[in-house]
């Protein structure tokens, strides 16, 4: 089982939630992807989500809690899809790491939640409740009912025109570096890459790693999970820039 | 197993403890609380110890280590409360968390301590064995000498007049949410809720989750641990309010 | 098995490392010992790790990722060294930890790799693995060649004269201590010490604890590590001097 929330690093939310979990399924490994989601940040947790579910072996339980609306009228969500499952609210937060051949329950069922539920923390009371019971061999039809829909994150944009195509600055990760909307189908090798930050318009030299430019270039190449990102060697692009998510990427490929 | 501490996230503290338990006990599950108590705030790391324990199941060993005295004459203590034990230093750290029907050792046995003990870092050389020895196996009373009394925590102030309750702010969690002294039964649905910060004085609306109010408005309402609380939706309520621990909370019932 | 990198705590790169370990262990125990390095400081993650590493039970595989060159000339390696193993890039984070009769081996082998490598993740497609397969039972002999040599970090500067030593900050923790380059052997119980920060001269006053001075003064001691540190009570003495890494330390013994 793996845990992604916002809760950061100075209280006991994350540790009262492994509790739960430990109480329902003594034996369980709980695994932390992320507790330093910026708070209420629900894109940055679902890409954190995102980069790293795929690489957990199939039933992995995932859960994850960026949840500002929590207690109001979103739904708890448990969603089976690629053979793991994802626990948490429908809000977009599990949508980019349960992308494809989705089935989905709403968590209403008592055994699954801890009565009194917190409106407040529905991540001890809903989410870590869900996810022990998963783990100790429950299956996900006692959770609720099936539904058909949850909440999906908007598609990053990407705008072609002939030779030319513009995208954004999707995730700035804790290095600075800018991971963009942009896939390598849309980049030849001898494109060429420009970035819009508040410093102004930079041009990263297109290579394959930071250690093809200087100390202090910026560079452009295909990260770890397949986007165009841009980097400063030795650096923060995010600083040197002045970029941060939805900043213009421009590939002119002609 | 849980552990929590002010050791922060860059050095290997924290993984020596970790190593020196696993040493003791191969099979133990060693699960962080938060290593990211502001350094040396020992309530803090009381709150943190407090909100996460009662979660675990009965017989998990909680180490605790805030602890700007150590090496002086504060004591190392071995608690059991509530079927659980408690593992840190005589400084109140542990008292929020074990509360009632406390059984106190101080830990002297040298089985339990790794020679020669650096009277800088208790928790890798006292802390880590004592825990590893219980999870091995070893029985509370082989740790030292039963003690009746350990440091608690001043109780929190509440003060109560005629149709009016003053309490403080005890804790400011990563979110920047206040939470308070004032329990549930000092407060009627009809009350007003006062804030004093260093920017002025608010009054938060009464209700049941941040959703219930607009983004950026301030919200009172009964957290997780069953106290008043005080939120900003989509925002931090200590910076809005410039409030810290200690701040002023007022309800008027009548 | 422990991980020590600087990836931070906001996105999910620990988070996949962990994904591929157990997918080829998945009875392994995995333990954070710091994902807070600073980003891109070897020293600090060779520090790090090197506190830690010695408490940990004996065949403890260790894996550390602070990796400025990835994708570069520098090698990946694999290094057997007091019965435990060590896996990251070759650039001098393995250094400290593993010091002695040490075995090294480059991975090299298609089954310590996931396919296709990204050239800016070896933390994901060449360290997680090698410490995967080797925590599933592979030998080290099977990651690919032998080889004779590492890159060490350069030994920390001390300087002899007659009843003088010169030294350096060698690392500054969370708590804002200075661990300087200065051992045990160099410091006479009557001896005065200085440091030199950006805020002038200070000095500090020899003893066993910080609680042996008053809040607010600066303490020289023998670390958890046995070196000479200087600390300031209840505050950070690294903002107190104005010091950081490399700033001078003297110690005069007559």
């Amino acid at each position: 089982m793996t845990l992604t929330t916002d809760f950061g690093f100075r209280d006991g939310y994350a540790g009262a939630m492994k509790g739960v979990v430990l109480s329902l399924a003594p034996g369980a490994t709980v695994v932390d992807i992320s507790h330093g989601v910026p708070p209420q940040d629900v894109v940055a947790g679902a890409v954190a989500l995102a980069q790293a579910a795929p690489l957990y072996p199939p039933g992995t339980i995932h859960v994850a809690v960026v949840d500002p609306e929590v207690g109001g009228a979103r739904a708890d969500l448990l969603v089976e899809a690629g053979g793991s499952f994802f626990v948490g609210p429908d809000n977009g937060v599990l949508s980019l790491a349960a992308r494809a051949n989705r089935r989905i329950w709403r968590i209403e069922a008592p055994a699954f939640r801890r009565e009194p539920v917190s409106p407040t923390f529905h991540g001890r009371d809903v989410f870590a409740p869900t996810a022990g019971r998963l783990a100790a061999g429950a299956s996900p039809e006692e959770a609720g009912p099936r539904v058909e829909k949850m909440t999906d994150l908007a598609a990053p944009v990407v705008r072609q025109r002939a030779g030319r195509v513009e995208g954004r600055v999707i995730h700035v990760d804790a290095f600075g570096n800018l991971i963009t909307s942009i896939g390598a189908e849309h980049v030849t090798p001898e494109a060429s890459i420009e970035v819009e930050g508040t410093g102004g318009v930079y041009h990263p030299v297109l290579a394959r790693t930071f250690s093809d430019v200087e100390p202090g270039a910026l560079v452009a190449y295909f990260g770890s999970g397949g986007q165009l990102e841009i980097a400063r060697r030795n650096g923060s692009a995010a600083q040197h820039v002045g970029a941060e998510r939805g900043s213009i990427v421009r590939v002119e490929t002609s």
